[in-house]
């Protein structure tokens, strides 16, 4: 074992401090990557605080994780000293059941462990995540990050891109689609992105009407005010795709209103109970509502070889790890466009 | 014109009388005919008490309307004086938009001119429906029914049959898998019924223990109890499909809870609001909540077909017209096995 620095919460109402981890030697099976970027996602507040109820302390959050390779186990092939790699939500799974077979880990029936604040395999405790100068993951959940695009920028890409990625694949979006993206955050600006690049009509839609010029820029078609009857009355029934990335409960069915028949709307925000629907307004359409997660790592591989050729990243902004309290209070007033991203030197001048 | 007898209710608040209606003569696309029987569809009793706020009176209810063929129209083809036939929900429809191209009339993007309480495109006013004599149907929305099954049992496949089975064929539905019917009304019956002949794993779910016999002699392989806890936790995340024919709100979740990944649960039933969605319950599973109506013309005559070829009728409880009102009172009390069909000879006697 290794000691190494990183940051943690030692209970739900404290902040994040200095705090030193033991990271696993690493295995046949395992990648030790040392950590240049992370980026801060919403979900690492909620288990910071424990809104989810099952957070262990100390917690060292952080799973958009982007750094070069130091060392490789014996059986890894395709990864090596120097690599630039990334890591995403997981860090293992159980291999074997029917979704870990068809590339859906993040499905896994037996519990993928997750980055952090999962039970650990290997040392026993809980996971520990990328605030911290490096990490042992096991070969399978590291992917290979393009050299051409701006490093410190793909970091969000393993959380925020991945959950919108994956759904606009799965339900096939594609050329000449109507796709509305709803909430323009971290989720939702990668969101316009992905479904501008895959040559859909995209329509950001919104409840704040200063958003407009920033939706555009980030390749949104055109921007529906969510809050304007007449505005939504004419999009009616005319979207192929609905991606909803809203992160707390909502009214949905001023949206379901929006999908045509047999459309779809995903939600990949809100983990908690949404308004009722109006059962009718499926029914009558035979409309869908539906539910997905980030995405395995065979599809989080081709989105970020889709980011290469493509020269697409999230749009960040840099923190140093001792500003991440401020960051978190930012992040809780929807104060940053789009995503915070730590650069990791910073830790070691700690 | 031709005046006929009809049943009909005069306000919202008033009990079903004898009544006079006009039909008009039969255009070159129209075939007439002499009704004989008509199934009571839930949906009779919310329209003549004006529950969804769009009753027109007189109201004459009445869609799952069978009788033979008197006369035809020059352009009609394939229906000929003395053909067993059946109507069902709907009359007319476009004809043009996407949907009904499709062969989904019933979500013609124009509206579909539904058989009793719409707008009546050749006489003005409203749609009569089949609690009369005769009626005068555009040629492509009269049904073929099979003459070797049961007569009076065929009236509610064209409501609470394809209702069930449009949705248990458009998500694919086959051998083997685990399908759970949630309810045993009307709809559920039939739907363990054909999810039974389609060969999957039929579960019948109901929170009535006194349901189970009856599930079993209908199709159900297995009954499950959904107020029974430990039994739901034992059929978690097992179910490939779902049909929910609960025809209220309720809350949707311990069903979400019983899908696979990937899965869908349909509601046929509930035009109103259900209770709240927790969405990391479809987002940790990928799951879809979805809705589905009726089903289109193509679609319709396919179920009559394969139920002549598999001898598949609906449980049903025969009444006079006369008596329509205790049927009505017994509809609200579930206390029918699991349609009543009035039989239209009795409307001459009256």
């Amino acid at each position: 074992m290794t000691e190494v620095k990183a940051y943690a919460a030692k209970a739900s109402d404290a902040n994040l401090e200095p705090h030193k981890i033991e990271r696993r030697d690493i295995t046949a099976d395992d990648v030790k990557i040392e950590i240049e970027y992370c980026g801060v996602c919403h979900s690492d507040i909620h288990q910071v605080r424990n809104d989810w109820k099952n957070s262990k302390y100390p917690v060292v959050p952080g799973h958009e994780i982007i750094g070069r390779v130091t060392a490789v186990g014996d059986n890894v092939k395709g990864f090596n000293e120097g690599d630039l790699v990334g890591v995403g939500c997981m860090v293992d799974s159980c291999q074997e059941c029917d979704s870990c077979k068809e590339d859906l880990e993040q499905y896994c029936e037996n519990g993928a462990t997750m980055t952090y604040n999962s039970p650990d395999k290997h040392l026993g405790g809980h996971t520990f995540g990328g605030y911290s100068e490096q990490i042992v993951v096991d070969k399978e959940f590291v992917l290979k990050v393009p050299e051409n695009i701006d490093t410190k920028a793909v970091a969000p890409l393993l959380c925020a891109g991945i959950t919108t990625w994956s759904p606009l694949r799965h339900w096939n979006v594609k050329k000449g689609d109507k796709v509305g993206v709803i909430g323009l955050g971290g989720l939702g600006h990668m969101g316009v992105k992905f479904a501008h690049a895959l040559g859909a009509k995209v329509v950001m839609i919104s409840r704040s009407p200063s958003k407009a010029e920033d939706a555009k820029r980030l390749g949104a078609d055109e921007v529906l005010i969510s809050t304007d009857e007449d505005e939504m009355e004419k999009h009616q029934g005319s979207f192929d795709f609905l991606l909803n990335t809203i992160p707390v409960g909502h009214d949905v069915n001023p949206y379901v209103g929006l999908l045509k028949r047999d459309a779809t709307m995903v939600l990949v925000g809100a983990i908690e109970p949404v308004d009722p629907v109006h059962g009718g307004a499926l029914i009558l359409g035979r409309k869908r509502i539906a539910g997905s997660v980030i995405g395995g790592i065979k599809e989080t591989q081709e989105m970020l070889d889709f980011c290469g050729e493509n020269n697409i990243v999230s749009d960040v902004e840099m923190i140093d790890m001792q500003n991440i309290n401020d960051a978190y209070k930012r992040v809780v007033d929807s104060d940053v466009k789009y995503r915070f991203v730590i650069n990791m030197k910073s830790l070691k001048e700690n």
